[in-house]
């Protein structure tokens, strides 16, 4: 259906035992830099022995010169398939090394397109244009644009096409219900708290890919399933 | 005279005795996320033991939302002064959020207003002045602005006024002069491999502080010193 989660926080043997369960039910796992930066890059690798099939991408938001996120990608390339970095940094001396070093090392480009908090708007929106010609020139595998604001997504999606893969994070907590995204053009959503602060999280990630199902049919018509 | 060091990667004890050499010499540590995720974000303790009474900065250039900006500060906010976080995440939601919780934790705030590569010239540099109002509104310790483009950083000051800190990277391997941005009106330079890489790092920080010790002097003028 289309569900990564996201784990921001807690330590490595919480996280793990929570992927062990989730595995199967959803289709990746995001992992932060507050968790990475706790744990050490190398205690990825202890989660993804849990589920090694799933999608691992590593939420660095990456902003930087090209020299020093090649660094950084470098050092979790073995634990991921994919890297998150921000658009906003643009192409020369920026993602283009990093797409360069990514491509070497086989693994996977994901580039912000936008952000979802107020102040974002004043900046990151202002330049959306440059920033979707900067990922269009480093063609990355995946685009970053939030659940909370469809008409991005869809924006994305004209301007880039079918074959990138969009990735919408905001939903449960930051307000996105579940399917939204997916109506919009999302290939996935990207839930944390709600999954990972919840009782019973694989009960509630059952109970979002239920959500996503219902809504994507809704808004795709009765004809399409 | 204002001169930072920076660690992008190596070891925690190559990194350490390099420290405890530079002690004295040189007035900071500027420690970036290649080296803290290798490492794991306590390692930066064991370097900040060698030097307790330097300035120490977290280069994390966050860019995020303010939740999880505010989660990456704490887990290195014991082992810092300060932490550097990028001006386009804009402030509301944001930078508002990173600034409340490093108050509370009596740690600086270090923004990003400009990146010195090409590819930021269609992004970043288009809304220097939201970049600016944001960084304005957040009232942040420190500013950062490259070494390269002198002119910005005149913008900087002009703009913020004597309060604010200046940081200027990118001299030495990327290209600037030492001395030049102190000219311009930093307080700090930032110098990574050229002292970092160097046979004799000791050395290569004395010959760069009489450098910008010769720069200075030349720019203010002779009466001057």
């Amino acid at each position: 259906m289309g569900l990564i989660v996201a784990f921001d926080k807690g330590g490595v043997d919480e996280a793990a035992a929570l992927v062990g369960k989730l595995c199967g039910v959803v289709d990746g796992f995001k992992v932060g830099v507050p968790f990475l930066l706790a744990n050490g890059a190398a205690s990825a690798g202890a989660l993804r022995e849990k589920c090694p099939s799933a999608l691992w991408v590593a939420d660095l938001k990456l902003a930087d010169i090209g020299y020093v996120m090649g660094l950084t990608a470098s050092i979790v390339a073995p634990f991921f398939d994919a890297v998150i970095a921000h658009g906003f940094v643009g192409y020369e001396g920026g993602l283009d090394e990093l797409k360069r070093l990514l491509d070497e090392k086989d693994r996977k480009l994901i580039v912000v397109a936008s952000m979802s908090h107020p102040g974002a708007a004043k900046t990151y929106d202002k330049v959306l244009g440059e920033v979707l010609e900067a990922i269009e020139a480093a063609k990355p595998w995946g685009v970053v644009a939030p659940a909370t604001r469809p008409s991005i997504i869809r924006l994305v999606r004209e301007r880039l096409g079918n074959t990138v893969k969009i990735l919408a994070p905001g939903v449960g907590a930051q307000g996105a219900r579940p399917g939204e995204a997916l109506c919009a053009g999302a290939d996935y959503e990207i839930v944390g708290r709600a999954i990972t602060g919840s009782e019973n999280p694989v009960e509630a990630a059952r109970r979002i890919i239920e959500e996503q199902r219902k809504t994507l049919s809704s808004c795709r018509g009765a004809g399409q399933p």
